[in-house]
């Protein structure tokens, strides 16, 4: 591993694996439908924590894949773990354990990198929150997406304010009163999933055409368009569109821009491009 | 009546029956399609006031049922209304009347308990803001949804900010701006409806898996999920996350949530959930 | 040209032809695809600071219908605009130059008239946040919508805050972040589009539809309603609900609800409405 690529931390619910700027990510309790333990929300929040580390220094990962092993996206939370919740400085176990969920959830939000989320088998609970902040969201047909914490005793009360954030609060209301189980097909129409496919060849073929578009687009402009989009700091209207315009200008004076606009003059792909996929010969 | 049951008010244009758990409101002005006059805002002001005092004291009540009587859902306001607007403290009696609309609709919005709205034949103006702040709306598919008040020189003044926070500013511009009227399946596709089914039978099973699927999650998990969603208090999202931990701690030391997390674990329905209704026998 | 009618300001990009309340502007640069240069920019500002004026003076122009010539919407800004941006005022030229396209649209958005685009052809960057911001967009079926600055180095971003205000953000993230095209379908699935029709005589009747179903609504009605939604001053649901009852009780006292409520009540057309076209007769 040379200086140019982010060191990964080591992981035992997580599986890792970097191949020219993207980074593969298992969700790997397969026995437990990966749902997610202490141990899996930590590492994920140790994970992100060095990607955007890894964004400021060297950049060598530009798409993050969140699947899951086994045919299951993550059935949600353990709920063995709240068992385990260690005391709080003070405050309370129980609460402190369920807010690292939405401290994780912030954190695969704000990811530098793209994020493509691969929603296949069970997408429930925690899941179903990461599905929800992904910047990509590509769903298996028959997949099975839901909130099912209400029918347990619980409010999905992390996860909640993703989901309204991604398909607004009227249908997430109507989902966790009810707690609704719905198909990637319905994920598409409402808007947690972009794309719906048959498990298999065509899913993953889906998600190649995501792979190679994500990196086809520049990788700085790509970090500063999701940061602007995202507006951590919360500006009003003109105060974003002051920001982006500063923003703009210093895009618009990077190399990444002059070899931008000399490509597109020129018609042939950035130097920040794949080589384009060679054509099927039909015979 | 026994202490554990609401008291309903005595109306004359709402009918009221309430039955385990379930109460439904049939605005009941048909020879006007419904329309909402004084009398109507009021009556359903003082019912979900007393709504919000049954669930802080006894939560009788875990669903409200919307329909209207004689096949339309509701009309709008009743213009005549207008002229018996009365003078306010020192303020506009015409403003005055309007914003009790405005009241209204936020005290449907914020019920504790689940509403459902029925909709059917006329579904315009306040009776299109009803459908817009019901947390499940399921619409007849040919029913009637518009914003008619732009074509009689008026605005849908109390109305639009429920439209737009439904269905995004952009369809409540288009459909305000043109006067719009459209099916229960063009609402579906808006999102205004979450589903729509034919007149009938079809639309009352619809109701009936709703209520079920309702009653399926528990009562308190329901109603604090609820308000984690509203947000009324307009916390940003790490206080959110805050308050959301919180109240994910205080449920899950709740005998609710120790009911509900056993209930799965042996795999049966938690004490709250009906009786699952017997299948059907094909003979 | 009488008193009475709106001064069109002087243009060489924009064709400008009023109408019987009706102006028509057409972004006429045809041999650049329609592409914004500066010039352009500057001049969409000057048109719709005019329309402010008029709806304060004189209200002659109710639609504003905006379409590109020789069968393309807009194909973004003319990068060549780049090299063009004069020194600001101790400022940044190119983040002052960037900036500029974020006023123009939210002087289009905030336009008192009612707007209508015409989306044809290349609907991309700076035209696809156009199409973002007019009160109705209709869309060819095969218009190529898309947000391609991030294959060039660019962000999306004066652009961008509109988008996410029109589709969400996580649609508006994917689009960005994969430099996304696609048809006027799939722009009416996601929102951004509010129709798509057949190029040719389909999407000229849908205009004339949308144009006749304006007009029938009242014109200050619907100024005041626009306002309201676009809620310029941020005011919170309780603010803005007392806003739109001082609001609604002006228009009630105006001759203008005077005459909407009186035409429906005599089931006849209001005077602001256009003559019903004759019904065709079949031969």
């Amino acid at each position: 591993m040379d200086a140019a690529t982010i060191e990964l931390p080591a992981c035992t619910t997580l599986e890792l694996a970097l191949d020219d700027g993207v980074l593969r990510v298992t969700l790997n309790r397969p026995d437990a439908r990966n749902a997610m333990n202490l141990q899996m929300v930590e590492e994920l929040c140790t994970l992100f924590a060095a990607l955007q580390d890894d964004a400021a220094l060297r950049g060598s990962v530009r798409v993050v894949v969140l699947r899951g092993a086994g045919g299951h996206f993550c059935a949600g939370a353990d709920l063995k773990s709240l068992a385990g919740a260690a005391p709080a400085d003070g405050g309370d176990p129980l609460a402190a354990l369920n807010r690292r969920f939405g401290t994780m959830l912030r954190a695969v939000e704000a990811a530098p990198a793209v994020v493509v989320a691969v929603c296949e088998g069970a997408v429930l609970g925690g899941g179903f929150g990461i599905a929800c902040v992904a910047d990509i969201t590509l769903a298996a047909s028959d997949a099975r997406f839901g909130l099912p914490e209400t029918t347990r005793g619980l409010p999905p009360a992390q996860i909640a304010p993703f989901v309204a954030a991604r398909i607004g609060t009227s249908q997430a209301r109507r989902l966790s009163l009810t707690g609704a189980q719905f198909d990637g097909l319905e994920a598409l129409r409402l808007g947690v999933a972009h794309g719906a496919y048959a498990s298999g060849v065509p899913l993953d073929a889906a998600l190649g055409d995501s792979i190679a578009a994500i990196l086809r687009c520049a990788p700085q402009a790509n970090a500063l368009t999701k940061r602007l989009l995202l507006n951590p700091d919360g500006l009003d209207l003109d105060a974003q569109l002051d920001d982006a315009a500063a923003t703009f200008a210093q895009c618009a004076r990077s190399s990444e821009a002059a070899e931008g606009i000399a490509a597109f003059m020129q018609k042939r792909a950035p130097a920040w491009a794949p080589p384009p996929r060679p054509k099927q010969v039909q015979t």
